[in-house]
Parts: structure tokens; sequence; C-alpha cells
């Protein structure tokens, strides 16, 4: 009954064979080496496109790296106000950024949308050099939210920020996921879209540590290496990271593991989400649920050895409350989730449904 | 009919003459003269406590390097998200921080109140080192809406903010006006409220570029002269600094000043806000008038050689709108605003007023 | 033939099992697992000690991570200057300490010495906040030019250096070599001789990207897990640098593989430096070797497929200069460098001696 | 018989009476005023070119803020290993520049020479993004040693410097010194020779408080205005900047005070040096005298009240060792030093030397 994070799992097993088999034999270091050139080559082919890639071991530094880019140390970075690089990056933006700003756009609104953006372009362009004027915006895909922007959707922020001349990220820690639920092209939901950089994420959906940052725009790109270099990420046996890509991407294995996360995510919704007691509070459209529920269930689960986390009220939507002894959770399904797991963790809800029903 | 900033004025006569004074001779460099040891003696006196004072010559280096000094790099400085030190100091906050966040607590009201705070604070204490917990809270007095802390409303949010282990800054370029506003005592208003360390603003109340960083707790005070140094705030002929403070401070010059700002102000209100097309927007407490008029009106004054800004409406207060055509303005009044001035843009006004009431 | 450097090979077989092994299940992210934990525990056992340890990814990580733990963004972080964290970490060390200064102690000795730190010592103590005094020593175990530092060395440099208030730090990229090398405990080279921090690197000595900071004096580290954090150091899947380490440390592996290492340029350096046109540059004391060749003798092997690197020549010792057309080259042997390759580059030495020594 | 620093007198009478007549009245902040304009065109015309003109109120906030819009924060700023950036500013370069580095360049040589920096220039241009490449050069004129640069010898070293794209840096603390030391033009001295900004102090040679960054390639200016800004030296009542440089430029008052300072220190070096107990150390260019002399006669003087640093042993030319009991020591002479200063020292020096004579 682990659904606390998709973190907390290990790696595929085509990955870990990729692995092996890239380690025997001497080959240059630093990611010059067979195995970056083959992940590089299947990341032009999924995403139909020209790009820049490097290699990282992390979301934090592929998505700060990225942003460091984009922005001037002057400048600043928009995010949704629950967006993971304000919430749970430390203050990595600005550190990498050498000292810019991150700015949060408060909305009660799951997604950005660009009437949030618009005023705050507006009002921010005035006045240089007191103000930081926006450098970038990061949108998050699948976000924090568990839900999905649109091609449409992302069109639009996109030409927004442009018409700014405002770049665009994207945090796509869990973008197989994003995939996986829009049935859309790689293409689609980032360049084609407007989206100039891409922190694209094999950790959670499959790999030990690998995370790839994609500039759709070369010039962007300019310093990613020396930025790479001098915050200690770039990696000197680059071929694992070249392996774990290979491995994920071969024979569309990324997108099958990020299914299956989706369909034991919607299979958990399905069971779950009709039970009285547990409101759904966000819709579901890739692999994480966000429920409410009595805080005696949420108890009783989690002495029965289930796994999750407590979210906190201030990421609840504009006019949700809890309900007293209510707590708002989370429930994040991996590659690795079962039916056996969403059975024992069903079967403990339908006991405390039962039992309450009848008091 | 200057009202556009106090910083578009000169220096006063006292100021000038102490400058004057303290230009003969030789002393030695970098503040270690009879003049910053006299200004700190006076500064002691004026604040009635021990405290480790620090010149520099503008107010962001001010606010900046006392932030610095109190939150880490991995830490948020919070504040209102209308303050100076977000809208108008460019990054200086995290640049001087090493890369920390300065978070805007979003809120409608004018000030920040206990309860904007408290939700955050507990919050950002539970997920260390992913969250950036706040290191330190900036107040400004008088604020960004020209509004007053009283002593008990600072006393408030200092305790709280002590509770979490939050240190408390108050960004004082017109704590001279706030002094003269409250009639209480320089004490009242910082230390004896709970504030660790204060701007103190001479430059637009009299000086020609002259802020003070007072240290209540000295233990915050321990890397300033590094700061200072590295960040090229440490002037070398330092008796400047002490000549403008000595002769601010002599004889209760600096609140004269401040006392004649306010009076002026309160002359403007008096005369101006009766009017029908001038509704007020913020309670004018110091020497700021925030009001609402015709853009015409706005347009026929600026003609007429009245320096005043428009005002983003961003900063409006919750629940008002402007009237169409309508513009938000900003009137500030100094040390050497006169009657004249005052006449001259009221009489402006009453001539607009009688024409539009006949038509 | 490859002697390029001991990072261009893979990992060894009994690391990979462990990763293996540990890739089942569930665990909780972010270093908070068994593995983790195992790893420290064998890391106390190796060092004798209670220490507070951390792991990375990459070996710039840890030296910057750890010297930023030390050093105020005021002070200087002393270094040879032929160091690595100076010539092959960009400007890591800068970034990571906000800002404070690497000063490389220019010496044409192999080794740093007291007599090159003490005067340096004394007259940075004297001006603050004009000078920026030394906050870290760094010394690189084994170091550039291949050489160990002996533990009485170590304590000389060390008792110096705390004197003065100066924290010890050990870039241990190769300290398995070293220790392999100089037959002593852990504990001798390190915490025994007053070192406060230690970059212990296994990836350039099997395993495929993990790197460990040991504090032995806990003051040290308490802005460390924020400081990887923001850096974006903070691994999800933490469990796999504890499943790389516990799998390098247990039965005394990683001193088997460091052994092996150092044998093998024995067994080049016995065969090789006897050659009349191979003079030896430094000792060889671990696993690296260097050496001047002809120009010629350089290309021939590279022709035939060799692999090691020219060295510059601002890396010479004292009172050494190559003859013409001869070039300084370093070769390194790892773990799995074979009789086999050793033979090869030898015996086309061997061809080259023989047909100039006709000529 | 002050011969401190030249930073450690007031400011010139012309200068003061600027800052009087720049007082009265309103004008826009932040240097948008006609002071500023007008020391502008000053500059201009007397450097006979277009340029960028940004002011500040410290030296090091110059050096700074300058060598940060030349290198990129993983580039090196190369200066001889006297020089005052690395001295005597803290880590102000490192900080300014986002955590670049500051490379000494080590000689014993009084001057930089190109021979210092070409093997510098070739051999770290070899290994991005491991190295760092220098990204500026740092010249001080008149330098550390009290020496100036030929036109010929800066055209020298700009030319090689640009050679490697490394763009070129004039600290001018005593510009002013040197202009007029070297009888030709401020243009022959900086853009002519290709020089790329200068930092020209006015403070050390007659004003309160102002420094000027002149870009002679606009290019390199484009962030100036934002780091000024996000650094804290945009100063808000700009005009006092304008007003001294207004003042200083007037009428040749700049070399006027120049030339009587360096007038004085040729004076008091016709009167010292002579002495067979006075050894000089380097050749006396401008205003700076740097002599050797008994301990017992530099702490005579000193407990008659004459001030003068003793200097660093590190900074003695090579070869140069002190007798015994003998002491380095420079003495600075200044817009306002006279006669009688000089008088004075030089009767209690003659009466040393007749007592010891005599003994």
């Amino acid at each position: 009954m682990q659904f606390g994070s998709d973190n907390q799992v290990g790696a595929s097993r085509q990955i870990l064979e990729m692995i092996e088999t890239a380690n025997s034999g001497f080959t240059h270091g630093y990611g010059d080496d067979q195995w970056c050139a083959e992940a590089a080559g299947a990341l032009k082919d999924v995403f139909s496109c020209e790009l820049e890639v490097f290699f990282v071991a992390t979301g934090t530094a592929a998505n700060s790296l990225a942003l460091s880019c984009l922005a001037k140390p002057w400048e600043a970075i928009l995010c949704h106000h629950q967006a993971h690089i304000l919430r749970d990056e430390s203050t990595a933006p600005e550190f990498f950024s050498g000292g810019g700003r991150l700015m949060p756009i408060s909305t009660q609104a799951g997604k950005l949308e660009p009437r949030h953006l618009e005023e705050y372009f507006r009002r921010t362009a005035q006045d240089p050099p007191h103000t930081a004027r926006p450098g970038a915006l990061s949108i998050t895909q699948i976000n924090e939210a568990g839900l999905v922007y649109s091609p449409t959707e992302l069109s639009q922020l996109c030409s927004l920020a442009h018409e700014y001349e405002v770049s665009v990220h994207m945090d796509g820690a869990r973008f197989a996921n994003a995939v996986a639920a829009l049935d859309c092209s790689p293409a689609d939901l980032t360049w084609k879209a407007g989206v100039d950089v891409l922190s694209l994420g094999a950790t959670k959906c499959g790999a030990l540590m690998a995370e790839a940052v994609l500039f759709f725009n070369p010039e962007h790109s300019e310093s990613f290496s020396y930025r790479r270099k001098r915050s200690g990420h770039l990696v000197s046996k680059g071929r694992f990271f070249g392996a774990q890509f290979t491995g994920w991407l071969k024979n569309d294995h990324w997108l099958e593991l990020a299914r299956h996360a989706n369909s034991k995510a919607q299979q958990l919704e399905k069971r779950l989400v009709p039970n009285p007691s547990i409101p759904q509070i966000w819709p579901r459209q890739a692999n994480e649920l966000f429920v409410a529920m009595p805080q005696q269930l949420s108890d009783t689960l989690h002495d029965a050895g289930a796994e999750f986390y407590q979210w906190p009220n201030h990421a609840l939507p504009e006019g949700i409350t809890l309900k007293e002894n209510e707590v708002f959770v989370r429930l994040v399904t991996s590659f690795i989730t079962s039916d056996e797991h969403i059975d024992r963790v069903c079967e403990l809800v339908d006991q405390y449904e039962t039992f309450h029903q009848c008091v």
C-alpha cells in the first residue's frame, strides 16, 4: 500500500539492464560517450526535432539550471504559488540564477491561466531597473495538483509570455505521465506549444537518478555546460545517464511505465471516490489522486501500513474547506503499483465505511 | 508643485553646514573618525539604548545588508506584497543574502497583520530542507501606503515572528515621519516593540545620501562589516556620513524636518480631499497622500508643472476600484514643501472643480 | 591501453550487484533509507569514529559543498596552485561559497608545506574587513602530482591551519589509493591528523557515481543539508548512494580495488621508467605515473590506441624543463587495468627504444 | 605630517561649492538630472570620445561592478598579485561577478607585463568548462607600487588580452595622478590603448565620495544599470555625484589637484631619499613614495605625530630584502599636503640621521 511518492520505488528492470550493458569497457568521461550520444538521438526522435540535451542527477538541478539560462539575476521567474520549484526545492532557483527572484503567482485556481500573468507582465515592464521584470515562466506538467495542461492551454500561456519577452520552462518531473494521460505527442506538449526548455524527469518514472534538460531553442543553452560544471552536476561517468535514458526511451518503455502508473491511479479513483466519506479535491488526470478523508480513516490506513502524505490545506482549491476532523491527502501510484496494493487499501476503506454507516 | 518624492530635493542647510565643518583636516578613513563616533553617540541617545550602527549611502544597501544578516541563503524574507524591497529594489535582497528568497505576503490590507503571517509561519516550519523557512520579516515604517504601524501593532508582529524564530527588520526610509506622526519615542517604535534591526533613512528626510543600519541585538551584526566591505558600501571618507547624521540629529533637527513634511501633507489633505472628484484611497498618516482623481485633472496638473506619480492599480486596497477615467496618484511632501506649492496645486484643483460643476 | 583516467571505466561487479539488491521494494526517499544507514555505519567503522556523512553524485559537489561549510563568503580558501578544485572544477568553490575566494598558494613544490602557508596566514590576519582572511585550507590526497601526504605531514599542516583558525578540508577523490599506498588507517590520514572534513570519492575507485562528505567535527556540518538541497544535490532515490557505498566498503572491497590500481601503476613504472627516453617527473606513490617522453613516442602510442593525457608544463616541478620535442604526460591505472594493457604499451615503448637506439 | 592615505583628507573647496550650488531646488532622482548630464558631458570632453558613464560612491563598487560586466561567473578576472582588488576589497569581485574567480598573476615585478599573461592565457583556453578561462584583466593606474603604465605598455597588455578575447578594466582610483605624472591625454591612457572600461576615482583626488565607471565600449555596459541598482549603488539624490564630478573636472581642477599631490611627493622624495638610512624601494612616479627605514626612525616619526603606513614585506620587489630592524613604508601625498608637513617630517629625519651618524 505504497502511495507516498513515485520516488520511493527503485528502477525498472530494462533500465538496470542497460546500466549493466553500459558498464563494461572504457569510454571518455563527462558525457562524451556512445550512450549519451544514443540517448540524445532517441530524444530527438521522441520529440521530432533538433534539440540540445544535458543530463543531470536531480530534478532540482534540471529545473534550476534550466531557469538560470532563461532569467538574468535581476529578473523574476514566475510560477504558480504551489509550484514544486517554490515549495520543495529550497532556494535553488535563487541560488542558480545568481540571486534572481522566484515570484509566486497567487491564484486559487489549480493551473496558471493567461489572466493571472497578463496583469503581472504589464505592470512589471514599467520601471527598470527598480522593478524586477519577469525573465522566465515555469509551468509544471503534470502539475502540483495532478492536473495536465493541454496543448491549447500551453500555447496560450507561451504566446502571452513570448509577447512580453518572457521565456518558458516546463518542469516535467512527471512529463511521461502527462504524455500518457493526454495521449498526444511530446512535441505537441513542448516546442510546438512554445515551450523553450523542458526538464524531463526519468527518475520518478523508472530510472535510478536521471533527468534531462532539453533546449528547443539553442540560443538559450549557450551557458548550460558552464553552469552545470560549476554547480557540480557534470558527472564523470556520464555513460550511466546515457544508459538510463536509452533504456527508458527504448521501445516506448517510458510511456508503458507511465501508462501503468496512470491506470493504477484511475483504478484507485474508481474505487475510492464513490465513497461518501472520501470527496475528491482535484480531478485525477494522471497518476496522482487528491482527496479528503476523515482523520480517523487516514489514521487507520497509516496504522495498517499504508503510505501516503497528508497535503497542506493551503493547497486546497478556492471555495473548498475541509470538514472538521477531515484531512487533505495525496495518493501517488508508480510503475510498480500492483492491484494487490489497491485492493488492500480499498478493503480497509470499505471496512471503515461499513462500520461508520452502521453507526 | 513638487510632490513626486521626498528624494527630489537637496539637503537641509544644517546638514550641509556640518559637512563643511567636517571637511577640514585629516582623519582616519573608513568610519574610524570623530564624526562617526559623534553620530553613533547621538543615535544611542535618540534610541535610549546600546546599539551597533553602520552607515551606508542608500536605502537599498541598508535594507539588503541588514536582511542578509538575519536570513540565511536557504531561508525566506517575508514582506508585504507592496513592500519597497519587493517592488523597487530590483533583486537586491536576493543578491545580498546570497540567493535567499524574498517572499511576498499577499494581502489586500494596507498593513501586515499577525493573521497574515501565522499561517505562513506554521506551514513552512514543516519540511526542511525542502521548504525555505522564513528567517526574517521586514516591516516598512511608514509603509508603502503611507500608513504607520503603532507600537502595539509592531509588538504583535514582532512577538509572533520571534515565536517562530524569525528576526524582524524595519525599513525606516521614512522612520522620521513615523516618529513625528505617532509622537512616540524612537525606542517605542523599535527595540521596545521587538524590532531587531532598523534601516534608518536620513536621505529622504534631509540628508544628501546617508542611511544608518541600527542593530539592537548585537549578535545579528557580527558579519555586517564584512558584508558592507565586500558589497562596496564601506566609504573611505566615512566622516561625511558621520557629519550628515550628526547634523541631522542635532537639536531634534530630524524631527523638525519630518514634522514640516507631515504637516504640509496634512494641509494638502485638508484642502484636496473634500473635493468630490478626489476620493482618498488610504488615510493620510504622515507625509504621503494617496488619492484618486480624474485622468483629466491629473493631466491638467501635470501640464501646469505639478510633479507627482500615478500609482499602480495593484496597490489599491481590497474592494476599491477606480471609476472609468480615474487614476490613482501619490503626493509626497518634503522638508522644503512650501505653502506656495500647496496653494498653487489647490487652486488648479479648485478651477477644475468649478469648471466641472458648472458643466 | 587505457591510462587516461580512472573515471573512464565502469563500476565494479560488487557495487552493481548491491544496486540490484537495493532496487526492489519501497523505501523513503532523500536518503532516509536502510542502505544509507548501512553505508553510514560502515563509514563509522572504517574511520573508527563518530561522523556526519552526506552523499552526492560528484567530486565537485562534494568538495564545494564541504568548503562552503568551512569558509564564509568573505574568506579565502587556500589550495596548492595545481589543485583540482582550482584547475578543473570551474568556479565551483566561488559559486557554492557565495562568492568566497579561492586562493592559490603558488609553489614549485609538489605538495603544500607549512612554510608556504605560514607567511600567508600571518599577513592576511591583519586587516579585516579589507583583506579576505583564510577560512579553509584544502589538501588533495593523493594529490595532483600523484603524491601522498603522510600522517605527519598532514598533522603539521592541520595544526598550523588550526592555529590560525583555518579549517581543513581533504579532497579525497583518490583517498582509497592513498590508504592503500600508505598502508595506514583512514583515521590516521584524516581526523587523527586534524582534517575537519573529507570528500571521500568512490567514483574513481569503483562506483558509478557516488561521493561521500564526512564531517569529523559535527559543528561544521550544520548547514550541509540545506546547501545540498538548494544546489540540487539531494537525490530522491537516495538508496542508490547507500547501496554503492555499502558495496564499496564491504569486506575491504574499496582497498582491494585501490591496491589493484596502485600495483598496476607500480608495474608500469618498473617497466617504463628505466627507459632512457622516459624520465620520471614525480615519484610514483599510488596509481598515477608522471613522466616525460619524446613527442614522437607519445604520438606513436596514441596512434596505436593508447589513451593518456599530455600534462601542462606549468605543472612541472621547479628546476625541471623538458627537452625539445619532449612532452609531459600522465598515466593513470584503475581497478580494471590488466597486465595485457601494460604489456602492450611497454612493448610499443620497447620497439621505439630499440629503433631509436639503433639510429 | 599626514602621509597615511589620500583618502584621509576632506574635499576640495571647488567641489564643496558645486554641491552647495546643486543643492537648491527640485530635480528628478536617480541620476536623471542636469548635474549628472553636465558631468557626463565634461567626461566626454576630457576623454575626447563617446562613452557611457555611471556614478557610484566607492572605488570597490566601481571596480567590482565594472568587472562583473566583463567576466562571466565561470570566468576568471586576472590581476597583479598585489592588486588593490585582490588585497583590499574583500571578496567584492567574487560577490559582484556572481562567483567568478579573481586570479592573481604572481610576479615579483612591479607591473604586469605581457610575458606574465601570455602563458596563462594560452593554457586556460584549453579545457572548457573544466578550467575557468579569463574573461577580464584588471590593471591599476597608478598601481599599488606607485608606478605608472605608459601608453605603450598599456597597448601591449590590451592587445594581448583582446587577442584572447579578454576585456580590459583599469582601476583608476588615482588615474588623475597618472595623467598628471605622464602628461599625456586621458584618451591615450585608456581607449586609445585598448582599455574597455575605466573606474575613474575622484574621491582620493578631491571629492567627498564619487567615482565614475566609464565604458568606452557600449556593449559592455548593457547590464550595468541593473547591477548598480541591485547592489544598492543607485543613489536617489544622484545630483550630488553629478555636482562632484562637475566641480572636479571644471577648468582642469582635477589635474591641478593631482599635480599638487605629485609635486609634493617629488619634494618629499628629493629630501628623504638621499638619506643613507632611507633606501627607495620603488621609483616614485606619482604621489606615492615607497622606502625602507630603520624601525627606530619609523617609531620616532610616528611618535612625533607623523601618519604613514608600514607596508607588507610580501610587496617588496624581487631580490630586495630588508636589513634587520628595517621596515618597509609608504608615504602618500594629497591635494592638501603642505610644505610645512614635508618640512617637519624631513627635519625629524635629519635629526635622526645626525644623531646616528655621530654615533
